[in-house]
């Protein structure tokens, strides 16, 4: 189960904080780290810090954006600092731990994504998200080493997996929805196809976007959209553009 | 209050992780850090990884025993690996943020103790403690890097504190998203509303509704729809309305 769970980590700079996260990971036994565009990899400082999570590195993806990062999954959680122009679902590392576990339960994939060493993940980055994680930490002195971070948030995933453990030996199963939700590739799709549709029927100028399509993005992220839902969505969409270039529509029978 | 709390590492090996340490006390909240025999200290490591929590390490306090570090505690808790000859009363971190924030809140000096990186506390260590930690690790992989084992006790210490001092507030203010949600008699005006469109572009038969307009309200009910979202899911459908009746649309400013 905490196979389905993997850690992203975003441009990292520093080669020591990815061996730092794996080690980390393993402790806490996760073992899926996948590498967007890391300034070295692999590295000795990496291997050292890692200190026996080399099994972990040996099968490190590294990818050349988020999006393929994402892949597959269907729950995706970004590590955040507070105070973002725009408010998004926000869960703290125990609220994030047991979140991830749920949906991991369920056989869905999961991502953990962080962020740039000083950096953190750009607005674009951070919606593509679900849920932002924020970790409380001292407002003077906030900003926690990579490694830290993903030790952090990695223990809760334990401490949420060790839990539900102890549960399941008592009742048999969960609560939570047992469908399959949308995965972040098929979202990816659906949000391409609505904004060509709302170009189209002219909600949308392409010129002044403003903050539309984040917004959308936003609502249907915390709708967590399941599979079913998202071809009637689609299907809704294949009809309005019809529409918008003026073919008749015959009536279909769903 | 927190200031009532130490961070005592014994016998470190490596620099960097009294600096990685400091680093996650100061993210904590927490400042007094006290070293046991370090192999080193000070060092230019420490300052690297310390990353900005130079006060910390410059108010650090180096002594030659145990005993020493821990004058003036009333309560003391160390962290070990679980199955000692000796048995002695063991709390898990999350337990183990609470004892400590209980005491230091009644003015008490309390102390987490941390072991060397390889050997950990010796018995007679221990036996000096209160209560031993056990960080719940992977069994084939069970230790935690030392900077990282202070990271997870510090944060649930922090954890501890911030709910307490909720507590104390008398639930100032409530958690949650501070926005206005759609009522639900705007909801359904948006239902009638997005009903009669998938009719006009023919993507709803009104002949054979089948469970279409259920499963679209389940969808946006999950999301919680805020009333800004509403008027955008309202725009669309207008201008989809518009684009069924075959009237050019005009760009809209928004």
């Amino acid at each position: 189960m905490l196979q389905n769970i993997r850690v992203v980590l975003v441009g990292t700079t520093h080669p020591g904080n990815i061996g730092g996260a794996a080690r980390a990971m393993k402790n806490m036994g996760l073992s899926r780290l996948v590498l967007v565009e890391p300034r070295v990899f692999p590295s000795p400082e990496a291997d050292a810090r890692a200190s026996g999570a080399d099994d972990i590195l040996a099968s490190t993806q590294v990818v050349a954006s988020l999006e393929e990062a994402l892949v597959g999954c269907s729950l995706v959680l970004g590590t955040s600092a507070r105070d973002r122009s725009l408010p998004w679902p926000m869960l703290d590392p125990r609220e994030s731990g047991m979140k991830v576990v749920e949906q991991a339960a369920l056989g869905q994939e999961v991502a953990l994504v962080f962020g740039r060493e000083h950096a953190g993940l750009t607005n674009e980055e951070l919606q593509r998200c679900h849920y932002h994680v924020h970790i409380q930490s001292n407002p003077e002195f906030s900003s926690l080493n990579l490694a830290a971070a993903v030790q952090v948030l990695s223990y809760e995933v334990r401490m949420a997996w060790l839990a539900a453990a102890e549960q399941a030996s008592v009742a048999v199963d969960a609560p939570g929805r047992d469908v399959e939700l949308a995965t972040m590739d098929e979202m990816e799709g659906f949000y391409a196809h609505l904004e060509q549709t709302l170009v189209a029927i002219g909600f949308l100028d392409p010129e002044k976007p403003r903050h539309l399509m984040a917004r959308l993005r936003r609502l249907y992220a915390r709708s967590e959209v399941e599979r079913p839902e998202l071809s009637i969505l689609r299907g809704i969409l294949t009809e309005t553009q019809k529409a918008a270039r003026g073919e008749p529509h015959k009536r279909k029978d769903q």
